[in-house]
């Protein structure tokens, strides 16, 4: 990759360097040539989406951000950041526009064709994680008296501007989605069938105002390359390929992750994002979980007298609150995930509640079993055993009922259960946990 | 669709049930008839299939486990069966064949034509989670002396047999991947071009012996809608399309979120996996989890003494253990996820270790101010305050540093890193944390 940089910088402000640039990078992928770009120095990188062949560039765009999309279109000559605005895919111009300053977007929404530049006015008001907010309308539409060879014509004519051509979209004159044709139809079928003769099913489409989650599951179950995205009225707003919905799969994952570890989710990929940043993501939850956290040590201090008789209750304060913490972890993560993926839903919730304590009171027994042989080998004697054996069994089985509730509720109330950290349920286990535990203490050793 | 299952079942055995069905069905998904099917009676499934269009009948049997699947081709009509196992993907095919049982995938194996046979065979040797094992054969070959037009003609002779018509493969006469032509491509080139002419870039590939994490990877950097799997000497193998990847996208972040939950992955989705399974899966690693702590046990059995003299010791164990594992845990969570994505490699480990390390300093110092004013809050007076505060500040900041080396360790190890759960930071900071405590208490509480 040096040495391609190297090379490149030879011969970036050569006389002849369109032709020696293509020479040496035409193998590269569009993804390739935008990491070299960003190797280069910003006015190396200027020269070089000017030299690169219009399509070559506008692929390379794609890969960059927002802000040096930009800066690249700012810096470089009017007519070319104007051409290369104009075949830009519509979903990267609109995420540009969104991302920079408004009077910055202004001056670059100004040099699109004025009915182009209507579309991309229309993407740019759906909100963010919207199915609308990721619809490009670079798709093949059609009609369906057409014929196959009459479409063929139709995208060869406009093929350059397409990024994909994967399936022809049939609209009705009202602009509504009748139906989806693949290419692959298309091209088995003879040239002169029409396209309402090929073999239609009822269009899979998703609300332009549903979560952008839902058209990745929609995408995911029925294994579709691309999914239109239509209005309350059945209208072609765009479509969501493939590969931007990959990137939507990528990112919900990891904010749930992020979430269940306890955080908030980082805006940006770990490496670039700087630690203050990071601090501000972890710390209030971990500040509230702290405060939270208090009432157990209330509870502590309530039962003093009964921890000053038995010093030996509080040797076991440690595993009990982490067994409960553990076993509530487990849960919530597995349910959590299930939420997401649809695998489960709020009508499920009886099913899922029965499946979790009966869970917990296997678990239970077997961790109550190893709490009791634990204090055997710690020298612990008479009832002391049984009271953190009861007690351990207790919290395993409460912490997975309450690790399996949360989650439902959360999720009927359309709060994202995420929020339902491992963190959380153990801070919410403990303070019941060490309540039930002194409260056993005292039932059976008689104390307090 | 409980009215039309009525609807199907009344018209599954009439003498011109095809016809009916298909007027009927036709303009559902196949993943729709999927799951229309799976509605119906074991009895009433074969008949589905067999009435269907064959076509129509692989794309459904494509959505059914492999045991529906057996049993689907075992009971059907034993030509139309072999007629369904010669059309069905051949990824399908030897998912099939590697899930059923040995002496059932003998049989279905001769119903293959011999050479198709083979490449079955081939494909069935990949381990489980290789890039080979999602391979399929169903791709579009051609050279790289043939026009355009002799290469859609070629698609059209075999269109029927490949699932996806986006690229077109150019091997050489060693069956070497040469090339990688989209379907655009061809549709914008004129019929006479050569597939040589075409712009040429550097095909990329993955190795049929990767990881499918890595074909995943690539698939999602590049935005391809499949990626070529080829052997050691660059000879194709076979294809993975983008909705294969998708599913295994999938699957990778549920299996890392379950990990990181603190249990093994399930084996299938959640409402499926009966409750011995799900227990099985977590007992193990909250057992061992259970048994490590009792260290914590120990040592706060040795320092029984100093717990009899200073009571309230005890009543901020909860509050240090917890507030460490939650900060390990967001750690863990965020950095399992980056190395997975790639965002983070192990070459990165002292700049992950410094951000980690300033970011748990900065943590540690909320949390040590918090736990001051909390002790004062709860009226506890004198060093004790200092103890418990300077407590917290070390163990956040000992949590984030384990937490970012684990990891980066495991990693550099190749096991894998979500192996860190929460659960197992939690446990591994508690002992050193308590110890920590006490031996702070020590020297600052002049007592032990």
């Amino acid at each position: 990759m040096r040495d391609i940089t190297q090379g490149l910088r030879s011969v970036l402000f050569a006389p002849n360097s369109s032709e020696l640039v293509m020479e040496m990078l035409s193998p590269l992928q569009p993804y390739d040539l935008a990491q070299l770009l960003l190797e280069l120095e910003p006015r190396e990188q200027v020269q070089f989406i000017e030299v690169l062949p219009l399509e070559a560039a506008v692929e390379v765009l794609e890969y960059l951000d927002p802000e040096v999309q930009y800066r690249l279109l700012h810096h470089a000559d009017e007519q070319r950041a104007k051409d290369l605005l104009q075949i830009l895919p519509s979903d990267t111009t609109v995420d540009l526009l969104l991302a920079i300053h408004p009077n910055q977007a202004a001056v670059l929404r100004g040099w699109l064709p004025e009915e182009y530049g209507k579309l991309i006015d229309n993407l740019m008001t759906f909100p963010e994680n919207t199915a609308g907010s990721l619809a490009t309308v670079d798709y093949v539409a059609a009609r369906s008296h057409w014929t196959v060879e009459q479409t063929m014509a139709h995208i060869r004519k406009i093929g350059g501007r397409v990024e994909l051509i994967t399936y022809v979209y049939v609209l009705n004159p009202r602009g509504q989605l009748v139906d989806v044709i693949s290419i692959k139809e298309m091209i088995l079928a003879s040239p002169e069938t029409k396209l309402s003769e090929l073999v239609a099913k009822t269009p899979i489409s998703v609300r332009a105002d549903s979560d952008q989650e839902e058209a990745a599951r929609l995408l995911s179950q029925y294994d579709f390359l691309a999914i239109p995205v239509v209005d309350a009225d059945n209208r072609l707003v765009g479509i969501i390929s493939v590969d931007d919905l990959v990137d939507v799969i990528h990112d919900e994952a990891t904010e749930d992750i992020q979430k269940l570890g306890g955080s908030e989710p980082l805006p940006e990929a770990y490496l670039k994002t700087p630690v203050r940043t990071i601090f501000r993501k972890r710390v209030w939850w971990l500040l509230l979980l702290f405060l939270a956290q208090g009432i157990t040590g209330s509870i502590m201090q309530k039962y003093a007298d009964i921890l000053a008789q038995v010093i030996a209750l509080s040797f076991f304060i440690p595993l009990l609150i982490d067994a409960g913490g553990n076993a509530g972890s487990q849960t919530v993560a597995t349910l959590v995930r299930a939420l997401a993926l649809g695998e489960i839903t709020v009508e499920d919730r009886w099913k899922v509640l029965r499946k979790e304590v009966t869970t917990g009171l296997l678990l239970g027994a077997v961790i109550g079993t190893a709490a009791f042989v634990r204090t055997k080998l710690m020298g612990i004697s008479g009832n002391l055993s049984y009271v953190v054996s009861l007690s351990a069994f207790s919290i395993v089985t409460w912490a997975s009922t309450v690790a399996a509730l949360l989650p439902m509720l959360l999720h009927k109330l359309k709060v994202d259960p995420a929020i339902v950290s491992g963190p959380v349920i153990t801070t919410l286990v403990d303070a019941i946990g060490i309540f039930g535990y002194f409260t056993i203490a005292r039932l059976l050793l008689g104390i307090g």
